[in-house]
This record gives C-alpha cells, sequence and structure tokens, in this order.
C-alpha cells in the first residue's frame, strides 16, 4: 500500500547502511512478534470503518458515538477472526483510539484475576471477557489520587443483611476520572475503606453494578456522569472518564474482593496465606507495559519530524538550486537524533522490563520476596523517566516541525494531548522518583550488611566508584561502553551518597527528607538514566542478525548516552568523575556520531512499521508528499464549505458599512 | 467581585509579608497602567457578553461564529466609549479570545503606517482604522517561514497598464499561516517577489483586495479559506488562519508600499533616503510586545497553579488531621517557585524592552543606527528565551495541578494550546538563538578595536572576566547582586570566547559555524539569561515605594538568578568560575528562599491583578472554592444531557446481549 505512487523520499531510503527489515525485527523483540503486530496494523489500516482523519472535527457526543461503532466493530473482528488475547490487544492499540474497552481488558480483568478468589474470578470473568457486563477500575476519587490510603468512599459491613453499603460521605469523596465509568460501564471495581464493626481495616476492592444491563440506566442510589473535556482535539475526549456517588448503595458480601483479605458472615476479618506482595507484581506489570508504550509514543513522533525534517528544506540555496533539508541542520540533528536513539532505548529498557515482570511473578510463585523492592523501585522509577522524556519529546517533535507541527493534520497536537495523562496516572512521575529515591537512599545505608541487587548492584562498588575518575582523553574513547557506564555508575552513586551524607545532618530523617526532596529527584533521575543506558549496552552485547543492524544500533546507543552525558554534565562535573576537558570531548563525540546517524536517519525511523494510518499525521507521510496533502486537508474544513463565513451579515457587515450602531449582537 | 462569599485562601492571604495593593503597582509599572489594565479586565469580566467557559465545546463553524459576535461588540463598546487606542487593546487583551482583528491593528495598520507612503497612508489608515476595510498579514507561505527571501509569490510589473500582476506560481508558493486571511479580512498586505523587466528586485509589501467590500466574496483570480483546524480545544482555532492562492490578479501599482523603495511609471527602481533600517525598528517593536505577552501568559498558568498547590492536600495527614497542602512540598516549591519568579523577571525584562524600543526609535529618528544590531539581537534573544521558557512554563504548571489540570475546565490546556505559536511566529525560537549567537561571535572577534555595546558591555571586560573566579563561600555570600552578575557575566563571557576559538580552526567560518551550531545555540541562551538578571537588579536598584514589596522582589530575583546557575551549572562548571562546592552552596541558598516565598506565594500571583474570567480556571478561582465548581462543571458537558448514551441501542446494548452478529456497525 505504502509503495504505490512517487517516493519523495526514495533517495533518503538508498542512503540506509543497514538492513532495514532486520531492524524491524529487532525493534518488534522477534520475528513472531514483528509478525503479529504488522498484521494487525494491516487490518485495521486496510478497514475504512477505523478512519480516524475527521475525529477532531466532532462535537464530544459525536466523538464518543463514533468510539462506541469501533469499539463493537472492532469486538465483532476479533469474535469473527477468533483473535487471540495478545492479538486482539495489537489490534487495539492500531485502532489508536482510547476507549472504554481499555479500562475493561486492561484494569477490571485484571483486578479481578489479581484479587478475587477463585470463586469470585469463576463468577466474573466469564461474563466480563464476553463481555456480557463492561467493567471499569475506580479508585481516584475528586479529593485523592497519589494518597491511595486517603480515599474517603466507605463500604460498611452490615451483618444483618450480609451486605456491604458503598456510600460517599463527602463531595472530595466522589470518585472522579475512572476511565469508561462515565457513560459506558455497567460494573466497576472501586476501592473504598473497609468498616467492619465501626473499625477501619484498610482500602479494598469491590464489585459494585452501577447500571441496568437491560437499558442501561443507573441503578438506583447510584450518580454517575462524565467529568467533561479533556485536554485537546478528539484525543482523550474519546473516553468517559467519570464521576461516581454512592447513596447507601447495597451489594452482596461476596462482592468484594477477598483473595487477600476476607470479611466473615459474622464480620471477621481473615487474612489469607496468599501474599500481599501481589499487588507489587500487579503494579511491576502495570508499570512495564506504560514503558513499552512510551518507546511507542516517543517514536511516532519521531518518526513524523524526522519524515518532515528530510521533505523540509529552507534556506542554504546556492545558485537557485534546492535549499538545504532541515535535518542536515546541526541544529536540528541535536534535537531531533536524541530523541530518536531515546526511542530505542526505551524500546529496549520495555523489552527488559518484560522478563523482569516475569522473572518477579516466577519468584512471588516461589514465596521469594527477595528481588521486589529492587524491581519495585525500578519499574516506578523507568515509568516516571520514560513517560516524562516522551512528552517532552513529542513536543519537541512538533517544535522540530514548525509552524505545520501546530496544525492537527500534522497528528503531533493530537498525539501530545492524548499521551500527557501517563506522566501522572499510575503514580504521578515526581512521586514516583522520591520512591525511587527513598529505596536509593535505603540501599545506600544498608551498604555495610546487605549486598545491593540487580540495578543497584553497582551500589556495591561504591567505595571504588567514589574514588576513581575518568581516563578519556579523546573523543574516541568515548566509544566505549566500560567508559560510559562507569561514568553513569559513579554519578549515580556519587549523587546517592551525597543525598545520603545531607540527610545524617538532619535529627529527623523524614523532615530532611521533605527538605531535600527535590535533590533526591535528581539522584533517582541519574540512578534511572544509568538503568536505561545499562540495558541498551546489554542488549548491545546480545546476537543482533541483519547486515548492519548491530552497528547503526551502537551509533544510537552512543548517541543516547553522551547526550545525556551533555545534558546533565552539571552532574558528572559536580560529582568530579568527569572534568570539564573530558565532557567537552564528549561533546565533540557527540558531534561526529550525529553525521554517522544521518544517512540512516529515515530508515531508522521506517523501522519502526508504522502504517500511514498509525501515525496519523500528514508531514509523517511514509512517501513524502507532504504539501499537496496539506494543501488538500485544508479544504476539508467546515469553514470552507461556504465562501461567505456564517456570521458575515450579522457581525461583519455592519463594521464595514458602519452601520454598528443598529446592529444587533 | 471576588469578595462575595467564602475565600477558602484568606489564611493564605493573611501571611502576606507586602502591601499587594503596591506589588500590583510595580507589576502594572505604574498607577496610571494599573488603572487602565484594571478598568479595562473588570469592563469584560462583567459583561456576559464576553463568556468563554463553553468555548472549549463548541464546533468550528460555531466557535468562529462566536468569535465574529465578541468582535463587533469589543468593536461597538471601544466606539461607544470612545475608547483610545491604547484602551481598546488592553480590552482585547482581557476577552483573551484571538480574532482577526489582533492582525488588522497589530500587523496590518503597522505595515502600512510603517511601510507605506505618506500618500499611501492618507488613503489606507482611515478605512483601516474605522474598519471599512479588514485587513491581514500575509508573508509566510506553505513552503517558506523562516527564510523570507524564498519566498515565491511574484508581483510582475507591468508598465503597460501600469499594473502589478501577483501570482502563486507553485504550490508551494500558496500564502499560509496568515490569522485573519482564511475568512475575514477584506484586504492584506502581501510580500512577494518583485519583478520588474524581467529581473528579480527583492521581497516587498503589497496591498491587495481579497474579497468584495459588498458581499464578502473572493475577488476573481483569488482562492482563498482556511488552513484547517489547529491545537486545542477552542485555543487558537476562534482565528481563521487562511491559505491564499493568485492566478495573475492585477493590482494599480501604488498599491506597492514604497516608503522604502518605489517602481516608477517608467518600471524604474528608486530608492528612497528613508533608511532601510526602520524594518528592524519594527521588529524590535514586535518582539518587545511578544516579551510582554509572555509574562502575561506565564503569571497566569503560575497564578493557577499556586492558588490550586495551596488548595490541594495529599497526604501527610498526622492524627486524623488536615493532610498537608501540596505547595508545602519542596518538590512542588522547587518547580513553581522559579516559574513565579521567571514571570516577575519577564515583567521587568519587557518594560526594559519597552524603554530599548522608544530609545531606538529616537535614534533611528536622528539617523543613528549605531546601537540597532545590538538592540536588534537582544530583543531576538528574549524574545526566543521568554517564550521557550512561557511554553514549557505553562506545561509545567499543568503537571503541578496533577491530574485535574488535564481538565479543559483548569484553563491550562487552552493556555498552553494558544500560547505555544509564539516560538514560532515572528522568528523561529532556535533561529533568534543562532542570530543572537552570530552577533556574539562577531562582538568577540571586534573586540580588538570595537568596544561593546548595551547588552554587551561586559565583553569589554573580557579578560578580567576569563581570569577571575568566583569567591563566595558561604550560602548567605549567594544573596549578592555582584556575585551573581558576576557569575552569569563570566559563564556568558566564556563561552562566546570559547566558540570564538573552535570557529577559528575551521577554514570556512560558515561551516564551521553550521557544525557548531547546536553549541552557538547555548551562549546564546548564557548571553540571554545575563541579560534578564541584570534587568531585574536594575530594576530593584530604583526606588519600589510599598511596604515589603522591593524585598519580596529581591527574594524573587534571587530565586531566579539561583535557580538558572542550579539548572546550567554544567555551564557553570565547565567553564570554570564556580567550583562544584560554590554551585551546592547555591543550590541550599535556594532552598532556603523557597521558604521565603512560602508565605507570600499567593499574594505574589493575587498581585497579577486577574479577574476569574481572565484566568478562566476552576483550579485557579480567587476564592479558591475548587471541588465544588469542578463537580459543578461536569454536569455541564453534553454528554450529561442523558442518562444513557447515544448509541447505547447500536453499539452497546447488541455487545452485552452477545447480538453482535445481527448488529449493523
Amino acid at each position: 500500500m505504502e509503495m504505490e505512487g512517487v517516493d519523495y523520499l526514495s533517495d533518503e531510503r538508498k542512503k540506509a547502511e543497514f538492513d532495514v527489515e532486520a531492524m524491524k525485527i529487532a525493534w518488534a523483540g522477534s520475528p513472531e512478534a514483528f509478525q503479529l503486530s504488522d498484521r494487525m496494523a494491516k487490518l485495521v489500516a486496510n478497514d475504512p470503518a477505523f478512519e480516524k482523519f475527521t475525529r477532531p472535527m466532532l462535537t464530544r457526543k459525536e466523538l464518543l458515538k463514533n468510539t462506541l461503532r469501533k469499539s463493537a466493530y472492532a469486538w465483532k473482528l476479533i469474535v469473527d477472526l477468533r483473535l487471540s488475547e495478545e492479538e486482539a490487544k495489537w489490534l487495539r492499540l492500531y485502532v489508536d483510539e482510547p476507549a472504554y474497552t481499555d479500562l475493561h481488558w486492561g484494569m477490571f480483568i485484571p483486578a479481578i484475576e489479581g484479587q478475587g478468589t477463585d470463586e469470585q474470578q469463576k463468577k466474573w470473568l466469564p461474563l466480563a471477557k464476553k463481555m456480557q457486563i463492561i467493567g471499569c477500575y475506580a479508585q481516584t476519587e475528586l479529593g485523592h489520587g497519589s494518597n491511595v490510603q486517603g480515599l474517603e468512599t466507605t463500604a460498611t459491613f452490615d451483618p444483618q443483611t450480609d451486605e456491604f453499603v458503598m456510600h460517599s460521605p463527602t463531595l472530595t469523596s466522589s470518585k472522579w476520572w475512572p476511565g469508561g465509568l462515565g457513560k459506558l460501564s455497567t460494573h466497576a471495581v472501586v476501592y473504598a475503606r473497609l468498616i467492619v464493626g465501626g473499625q477501619f481495616h484498610g482500602v479494598h476492592g469491590f464489585i459494585v453494578q452501577l447500571r441496568s444491563l437491560e437499558d442501561h440506566s443507573p441503578l438506583p442510589g447510584i450518580t454517575v456522569g462524565d467529568i467533561g473535556l479533556k485536554f485537546g482535539n478528539g484525543a482523550y475526549n474519546t473516553m468517559d472518564n467519570g464521576v461516581l456517588r454512592f447513596e447507601h448503595v447495597r451489594i452482596p458480601r461476596n462482592q468484594m474482593l477477598m483473595r487477600v483479605s476476607q470479611v466473615t458472615k459474622e464480620g471477621k476479618i481473615m487474612q489469607s496465606d496468599v501474599p500481599r506482595q501481589l499487588i507489587y507484581g500487579t503494579m511491576v506489570y502495570v508499570r512495564q507495559t506504560i514503558v513499552a508504550d512510551a518507546s511507542k509514543a516517543l517514536s511516532r513522533a519521531v518518526c513524523i519530524a524526522t519524515r518532515y525534517s528530510a521533505v523540509r528544506r529552507q534556506f542554504g540555496s546556492r545558485n537557485g538550486g534546492l535549499e538545504t533539508q532541515v535535518i542536515d541542520y546541526k541544529t536540528q540533528q541535536s534535537r531531533l537524533f536524541p530523541l530518536l536513539a531515546s526511542a530505542y532505548a526505551f524500546r529496549f529498557a520495555g523489552e527488559w522490563l518484560k522478563w523482569l515482570y516475569l522473572d518477579v511473578k516466577q519468584r512471588l510463585a516461589a514465596n521469594d520476596f527477595s528481588t521486589l523492592p529492587e524491581a519495585h523501585a525500578c519499574t516506578a522509577g523507568l515509568k516516571s523517566l520514560t513517560t516524562t522524556a516522551t512528552a517532552d519529546g513529542i513536543e519537541e517533535c512538533r517544535k522540530l516541525c514548525g509552524g505545520h507541527g501546530y496544525l492537527v493534520s500534522s497528528g503531533l497536537p493530537e498525539l501530545f494531548a492524548v499521551y500527557i495523562p501517563a506522566c501522572t496516572y499510575e503514580g504521578d512521575n515526581v512521586v514516583l522518583m522520591l520512591q525511587v529515591a527513598r529505596f536509593l537512599v535505603k540501599t545506600v545505608s544498608e551498604l555495610g550488611y546487605k549486598k545491593p541487587l540487580g540495578t543497584t548492584a553497582y551500589m556495591g562498588r561504591v567505595a571504588a566508584l567514589m574514588e576513581k575518575n575518568c581516563t578519556v582523553q579523546t573523543a574516541e574513547e568515548w566509544l566505549n561502553p566500560g567508559a560510559i557506564i562507569e561514568a553513569f555508575e559513579a554519578r549515580a552513586a556519587r549523587m546517592a551518597v551525597r543525598c545520603g551524607k545531607q540527610l545524617a545532618k538532619f535529627d529527623n530523617p523524614e523532615e530532611g527528607f521533605a527538605e531535600l526532596s527535590a535533590d533526591l529527584v535528581e539522584a533517582a533521575v541519574a540512578h534511572c538514566q544509568l538503568i536505561v543506558v545499562s540495558k541498551f549496552v546489554e542488549k548491545l552485547q546480545q546476537d543482533i542478525p541483519g547486515k548492519g543492524v548491530k552497528q547503526s544500533l551502537e551509533v544510537l546507543c552512543y548517541v543516547y548516552a553522551l547526550f545525556l552525558l551533555h545534558k546533565y554534565q552539571g552532574d558528572f562535573l559536580a560529582t568530579g568523575y568527569v572534568t570539564p576537558k573530558q565532557a567537552s570531548l564528549a561533546n565533540d563525540q557527540l558531534r561526529t556520531l550525529y553525521s554517522k546517524v544521518r544517512p540512516n536517519a529515515i530508515a531508522l525511523v521506517d523501522s519502526f512499521s508504522y502504517t500511514d494510518h498509525y501515525l496519523g499525521s500528514i508531514l509523517g507521510r511514509y512517501d513524502g508528499n507532504v504539501y499537496p496533502k496539506l494543501y488538500e486537508a485544508a479544504w476539508k474544513d467546515p469553514l470552507n464549505d461556504t465562501h461567505v463565513i456564517d456570521g458575515f451579515q450579522q457581525y461583519i457587515q455592519p463594521i464595514l458599512k458602519q452601520k454598528l450602531h443598529s446592529a444587533k449582537l
């Protein structure tokens, strides 16, 4: 499909020094993963039912109705084609429209799987998996997000009737934000304060029916609605994020999710032998998918900006010839190529996190909780690091497209608006970094008697890392994974140790932690950047088939690391491991690396294998045919339906004719 | 109006250590300026005709029609109340909705004033000022933005008829982006390549009528329309940014703007004795207004985030008491207070630029061009610096509001979307910084025989600045304007000199400039930050009346400077003026300063004196009554018109009832 017509980027594609088809497989993870993804991408792209160009022009009601149509159509496809859950997930991803089904499959079902008893799973999962009920995940409230223990909704056990009474005692206890809640879910897993015998027993999940399965009207005692417009055109407005209030709503006792804690008929609280740590396993799972999504979103933005930077020409024409492609400017390269490298870096970090999750899962099954704190800190940190970088990176890509990036038809405004919630949901990014910092400080303080594990193993060599300094003497010497890793390790270790020392000056450690929190976040970021760099380097120690593939990835790995080294040179210099001269050599090397990326840039974004449908961007078209298509698209704006604008006679003519005094305004 | 009802922030207001009314005057610039602004703000806020809450929910057609109504209404007010041009400008600002009139008053009229002959001004200005014609400024094309000399539209002189023939020879020559062009302007100043006798004579402006003054239909040979949706809900979509093509459209010879160059009846090109440098005077003017707008936009975002940070509480409850206000967290302060300080810093930089413009104007009138290059570089740099920081700052403020900042009712999404074009229009921010860098490098290379002026005067002391190092030994010693200014001067001077040395290694200076452009931009940023810090310090050397006003501003000045010192500590350390120990002391001092800002935070944003109408944010309400109003607003979403969503029967019921196979999708 992409091969028809003229290819304005064919010269760029010929420059590639590696095998693009092999790189596609390296990006996807395996030939099988590539084929699955590719099949689903094409299924969506070739079906006009999934058209999305007009989306940003629809009113809220039209928009949601359109999403309902697409979701039903997609579900029909999934059933008719007997797609696996994995295939269905990819299909929904390529439909590229937030919908109530995301929460049904991604949060409601996993919550029951993770927190429901076998009996509960047997009852609810078949209903949910056939979509005979539609569920969402109702945790966040108007007054509480990050502080889950502060939730105010109550679930009070009534032993007389063997029921829980769900209630919203204050305005701020209103559930607020859950996707799929506002207009569509029939059921929700509701998190509430368990009250038994007048005593508070922690926050738990409860399955609550919200709407009639017959006519969809809200059940008695339930107030439910949409919370209103969110950022952007289209974007997340296809989702019915909702508000929910309970007025003493009763549910059977067996609708509390009781895998870990039970309430008996008699009102006794029992703990099962299922480890509570299971919850952290789920968090590790959810956050690793967020890292995978970050590389997806960033790579889309980078693909658009890279292709357009090769199409766009400005200045530098000599003798009336063509002007310079903007991708040839070093200012453009120094902003774009680090983002390209970051997309790859996050991809491999995500791949590794997937492995980590499986490892944690296996250990949990064997009652081995030893790696859990480290795995938890590491996923929290990478979630924070990659989503922040991706949100900023998408906006940077938009700016790299100049004025035209501001048009919705560039695809970038919608990509930004739909992506940024990732910085807030599943843990606010700053709060998460503070968790990482807390773990780091603890690790440092325990070094005397506890061997640090996994991603903190380098802390075990802290004495050496505090003493040794960088030995690089030429720009070329920076092209050495050992030199790079050691620089990142020394910086991270020294920042963590320094924080530990400063904290020790406070009598009250919590006061110290609060006072120094901004610095602690910086130390945590340094640690997380080290993880991403390390995992990229480790990936390159594996066998990666295909002509030139590994070499091209090596260049990107160096770009990623040296870009960070330059951007955060304050850290590297302040901790003293690197001298100003060495930092300057790293920066020189970075410029050289940009020249190595340049001929491969288009092929590197082609390797993401995104269809034009998925990209949804005129600037990022595979064929580079940007200007005619921008021009064509403009005329589709409803304002262009008529030559003379609606409102001319009322509001313009009276001005021009100086008859405003008698106009009705 | 703001004083009615409960004030949830009254405790915060009582903490203020300075006279808020006096600070309002310091912010506005003078008592007169405050009164004017205040009068216009209230005029708009109290008039229901200017309601803007529903704006993001309108379709594009409704949206534009609504803007036409408001613009006509505002113009009627201006005429009826006999408002001055200055008052009208403030009124339009507080209406807070981009409209075709912005370009008419801000670009079309100034272009004729600046580039038209006396005769042309006499003919066109009365028509324009009475709005008997509506004009726009048609420069940018589909294929050319930054490179004005690359514009492709042609204006070919035909001596036979004494006319110019306006033509769009290629697709990329289509005018693209001009505001007010798409659906509303009757006239445009069109920039085109002047062709006389087959020869190209540079790019010039031409007044071209586009639409009938009777029925508003496009004139023959003219294709004109809107370019389509832009970023965000409402936001800039109230503007009809347009596309325009000419098919050999003829205009009289006297519609070329001929103040500088003339084409005679015989086809001779004549230069008047009016200096060409006048153009730069206009650029200085336009860019100083952009800096003023930056402080306006950033202060709005900061006002919203600061008030909400005092309302929002999360974690830290002891014994069931209130949780901690998020404004009390150091992580929040370290992100929010530097932006608060930046808003003030940009305000005073803008005030100074206004003075600079008047100075340049006087000098130009006296044929003194000596300060022009420096003034031009300085305004270009400050435009770039302040708009970039403001765009990033608005998004940071949105993140500081957590999840609720993502709601359109927070006001922040629209503020971001409507603001970000400022990074691109009137000079792409990176291109502008390269211009500054070019000027700096030139200044350095000429130091031997030319005394640097104005904002580059410090370069005259470059030898000393290369040698001396920072003498600060305690955190307190950083509270010294001299120490701070010298640090910023030394950093900027050393970076510029370093760039000069590196450039000298290249045989071809242009090649060197291209290769090192990313580093040159960094040097230019350092120079521009020095300017903003210096102007803030200079402001504080003046008399500023009011209890505690000057002291509070001093704290903000230190916050701004030391925040930059910390954020860019890589520069300060790499250039060797500051040691790691000294940088660390600056960071310690910064934390102390945040504690000094804290009690004054709400009063410092109250001092902007923004009405709730202008802020347009539930989170930023003056009275802090956030949650009830958020809840109330949610129900106004059209999705909540019915309990059961439109589309249920078609797209949801068949799923729930397992009857998808027979559904029509």
